[in-house]
């Protein structure tokens, strides 16, 4: 199944311990449906500046990304600096330019209206609610979002929650979001604000999947660890979160059938795919990266993390 | 196989956000042999005062411990107090006083002498040294510290590391001993120093297994990642990375051979404790725990984390 991924396509510059790298190829939605891309169909929507070239368009293409949904217009991309000097993970944000951002108003191409996945990339939540209302018979939502939007736009938030599935945040937002320390209480309080299911991600440390248990169906399948690789060398996490996601939802995507063990499979692949985005800079790994390579790390993590 | 373990006998005063005890038993050796006797014969080398009396002593008979090499004495138990009001993950010690520690010199009672199994569980790594002089011929050694004897007595720690067959430390004392904020860079530091097996505790994310590459077995079982279950309630975490090590040390000391899959169970078993640990405060879960409820949240940490 097709999934249509609403987000920025951005140029970024990164200072980490291991170097720098001036205006690399960034953005949710790019990293999001490189990783996607993997697993099934992907359709971007976005909009670029004047400084989006045949290069940057390659890279989608490479990958047989539908790009028919990115918007050119006059002015700049998206620009995004930041540095990981002291914590590797957590970012510090020197500047954001919005640029082409800050007026755009997504439109859904007509080739793209039978995707039955959608992702709403971490982006104003203003956009978010504007591309989910043009695609109301979408099978499954799933979305991201930040603590920027959590802490300064929390209205606008809280109706795209209400039109959520699933919802791929890190730790500290679930805590935040769901106004909890403990991260059980802090996921009951966030699903009940929309999504069913909540993927919280731990940076290093994996990711943790909750269900919201039903009336007839209290305990099954309520929460599931997957595990991270111990990285030897971090290069640059930027866009580990969004490769996650790519992962998770791509694969989803690609299922027949949405069961606990595609999930359960689904957290796997995030892991996987977030711990190869990390090795190099930018989009540089994901851009390199091979099925098969994906499949190995995935057996990898099996044994990393299985008793037999 | 027994253990035979040297550590803190003491009482502990403890407030976190479930409410406050005063003078609960507690201390290194304690949790650590409850939780391993679950497992395993245990034996105790500690030292007590005279406000150790028959209540504390029952705690121990009522799990078959072996409280011969528990030394009486003059004077207070260790005492210790602490607070876990802003960080659940990480007391506030508001006071250590060491009493009749302070003075005290190890004997090995002549019937803990065929132990194969060592525990030197956080202690001043003098105290550690001298018991694991003392027993050179036991089969495994398994030892535990912390950043205070890390940071300001290195050099005696240092001694033990050379004498050590595992050390269980928790991320910050990792990176801190390894000299390295990547945890697999550190983990490598660590090992380099002596232990060939290091277990760190990433509390609430679960714990990793380092085993040291041989030159013929170079990538063989040398990580493996165990989960802890995410919480709903967390009374008291005092005592959870002492029972980490009884559960992941008493179940090793159980098993015929130590084979790789012995490990990767016993990091599961060690996960379990941990999580029994915090769920009332002080050792009261402990006492009341039962062999069936370990087997039955091993099961669920199984389901928790296994892709079938």
């Amino acid at each position: 199944m097709a999934i249509t991924v609403v987000g920025s396509v951005a140029f970024d510059s990164i200072e980490t311990p291991a170097g720098r790298r001036e205006r690399c190829l960034g953005g949710a939605a790019t990293y999001f449906s490189l990783s996607a891309s993997f697993f099934t169909d992907v359709r971007v929507i976005a909009v670029v500046g004047e400084d989006f070239g045949r290069r940057q368009e390659a890279v989608f293409q490479a990958r047989n990304i539908d790009t028919r949904g990115i918007e050119h217009t006059a002015g700049k991309c998206f620009f995004w600096e930041g540095s990981y000097l002291e914590n590797l993970n957590e970012a510090k944000t020197h500047t954001t330019d919005l640029n082409v951002f800050a007026a755009f108003e997504p439109k859904i191409p007509e080739a793209y209206r039978d995707s039955e996945f959608l992702f709403l990339a971490n982006i104003d939540p203003v956009l978010q609610r504007c591309v989910r209302e043009q695609m109301p018979d979408v099978r499954l939502v799933a979305g991201d979002t930040m603590n920027y939007w959590i802490n300064d736009h929390r209205t606008a938030l809280l109706e795209v929650l209400k039109g959520l599935d699933i919802l791929l945040i890190n730790d500290t937002e679930a805590r935040v979001l769901g106004g909890n320390k403990n991260l059980v209480q802090a996921a009951r309080a966030v699903m009940a604000l929309g999504p069913k299911t909540l993927v919280v991600k731990h940076g290093e440390y994996g990711a943790t999947l909750f269900h919201s248990s039903t009336p007839e169906n209290e305990t099954a399948e309520r929460i599931y660890r997957a595990p991270a690789m111990p990285l030897e060398v971090v290069v640059d996490p930027t866009g580990a979160g969004d490769s996650f996601a790519g992962g998770f939802f791509g694969y989803l995507a690609s299922q027949p059938e949405l069961t606990p063990a595609a999930y359960r499979r689904a957290m796997f692949y995030g892991s996987v795919m977030g711990s190869f985005a990390c090795e190099r800079f930018g989009t540089e790994r994901l851009q390199s990266l091979t099925r098969k390579e994906i499949d190995d790390r995935f057996i990898l993590f099996r044994e990393l993390t299985h008793l037999d």
